[in-house]
């Protein structure tokens, strides 16, 4: 795996800090490379089971994890499809959060968002609406990656959708892997996720886990999708199998992934939050500030930049720009504010020579800021 | 790249003589594993645009080639939904058409099926109709995998649905590649395939292809899919750009895979007819047939056993178990027949190689056919 290779430009040597496709560790980029098998065998089917196994262990769910070949939005479009809410309520904000808005409102089925993500702002809803809306499905999202915000109390959360005979879809794209998700213990009815994140996969293989209350859901409802049909892949998921060629060399390498994290056991998620912090307090130490700490997760961090140093013309654009230049890809936010995501393993001295060159783009625009 | 890998089973030493997932050519392979690079900067949007430029040229059009996370199903799928047809009509026999069908029926459009799929036939359709049915798409099946069998007269047919004001989509998922397209010249309007068969690469990566005048009746229609939504990925398209997650570690393999092909130029396609003629000889050298073979196409051949075989206790599903225990994998069609596929520059001893696995097999079977 050679760092510079002419026919790449765009990948030679690229760190990624970014949320989504993230860096892949060498045993996984290994995997994906074994080639292609043919799908239509036992021996693939077996191969297939074993690593649904897996990934009911990374959920820690007792329901089906079924195999999609697309990215994170079709498994979100595909539990809209297969619940056809008849009165949907999406909880929290953020973009992805207004993705399932605008999926729902796509399909034309009915819904309210609620801006507070908290226990109390679920509940509000109900009260505030009576009994007149039941909402039979409610959409959440386990980490808004546009804020690195984490969805908390959700056992609370799901008690409450179910005394109202509601359902819990969860999109864990982002969360998954990097942060506790006790999906049965917890009462998530659906968890969707992929694998590009938490897991530091090559992007193209989603997952959906359904509960048998969520299936059952799915069972009375019209499905107006033939792709995303949900009940097709549970049929072929009893015989280790998918409708469709399921992304092979994809799924070798989530099989690797598995094996990584689940060998790590509780110390991987251990070590993600340990990696998050230290990033978090080295670049506050470089004066960048961070809001509502307390409640984000363990890969997505906004950092923003103090008023001072944008009136002196120090924009989050530029900083963003020059690290590119550095081989390190972070994600614009706005003048203000950038996102840094550190999915995956990270090595404490990964993190150091990171906020090491954004101290060296910081000098670089010390001019700037000596001029104010 | 060693072949006996412990922890890969399945896909040691295998050689797939498959309709797909396809042998993947080393170079095609290694690009897969460079790891994934972040889609939303200058650079990966120009390596995009020049992608999709590669793939213009292997489609030989001028249109846009939009890429989606997929499998074929799924880009079939969306040419459904986009075009939504009023009146539809389904060309051709055989499992892939079968299922144009079954998506059509799924979302309640109407049409008609035509089993023959000739000029001839498709021109009965309309003569029989009279003026009661305009078919404003017409969906075909370029190289039906089922059976590899060749739509052929395919400027007449798109000739004669323009003349109709319809609109002619092409599922080209097994063809494309080794057999030639001229879409442009044709007259096809809608091509979708996907990397995994003709281009060697592992599946997840679909193309849809739309002509302006696709487009135009698109825009006209409503779109009951979010994620398959044409619109989208032609707006981002034009920026090189995709509207959600691209596979990343297929696009660079479909790259790599473009360019081995656009290297050999009108000599790939020749290749890969000369080995499919060499496959189809040496074959029938050892007793087998092959039915209608002046319109098969060259990837997918069906081989059948003769009567005497079948009766004397032969059967096809003996000889592909047979095959895998040698690891070849081929695919099973009934007790009388089996298909073996060969996309991809196969080389001349590949095919020997093949035909004296498949005569050891038969030795094998000898007693019983000597006892009849």
């Amino acid at each position: 795996m050679k760092k510079n290779d002419a026919s790449y430009p765009i990948m030679a040597g690229r760190k990624l800090f970014t949320a989504g496709p993230v860096r892949e560790i060498r045993s996984v980029l290994k995997a994906e490379a074994r080639g292609s098998a043919y799908m239509r065998t036992d021996d693939f089917r077996n191969y297939t089971k074993a690593l649904c196994t897996k990934l009911q262990a990374v959920l820690e769910t007792q329901n089906p994890v079924l195999l999609v070949a697309c990215s994170g939005t079709g498994v979100m479009e595909m539990a809209v499809v297969n619940t056809h809410p008849q009165m949907a309520l999406v909880i929290g904000n953020g973009h992805f959060a207004h993705r399932w808005a605008e999926i729902l409102d796509s399909h034309g089925f009915p819904y309210h968002v609620c801006a507070d993500d908290t226990y109390a702002g679920v509940e509000e809803y109900y009260r505030h609406d009576g009994s007149k809306y039941t909402y039979d499905v409610v959409f959440g999202t386990f980490c808004e990656s546009s804020t690195g915000r984490l969805l908390s109390e959700i056992p609370k959360i799901s008690e409450r959708i179910h005394r109202n005979k509601g359902i819990f879809v969860l999109d864990a794209v982002s969360g998954l892997v990097v942060n506790p998700l006790k999906t049965d213990e917890w009462g998530v009815d659906m968890v969707i996720s992929c694998a590009q994140k938490g897991f530091g996969v090559a992007p193209g293989l989603s997952i959906i886990s359904p509960s048998d209350r969520a299936l059952a859901l799915c069972r009375q409802r019209p499905c107006t999708s033939y792709y995303f049909d949900i009940a097709r892949y549970v049929e072929d998921y009893q015989r280790g199998s998918t409708p469709y060629t399921p992304p092979v060399s994809l799924m070798h390498a989530l099989d690797k992934s598995c094996d990584f994290i689940l060998r790590q056991g509780g110390k991987y998620i251990q070590t993600c939050a340990k990696r998050t912090g230290e990033l978090r307090e080295q670049m506050k130490g470089l004066g960048f500030s961070i809001t509502d700490e307390a409640h984000l997760g363990n890969c997505i961090t906004e950092f923003s930049v103090p008023d001072a140093w944008h009136k002196a013309g120090i924009s989050c654009d530029a900083i963003v720009s020059r690290l590119r230049v550095m081989g390190y890809e972070t994600v614009p936010k706005d003048q203000k504010s950038f996102r840094v995501g550190n999915y995956n393993i990270f090595r404490a001295e990964e993190i150091r020579d990171f906020v090491s060159a954004v101290r060296t783009v910081l000098r670089s625009m010390e001019r700037n800021l000596q001029a104010h």
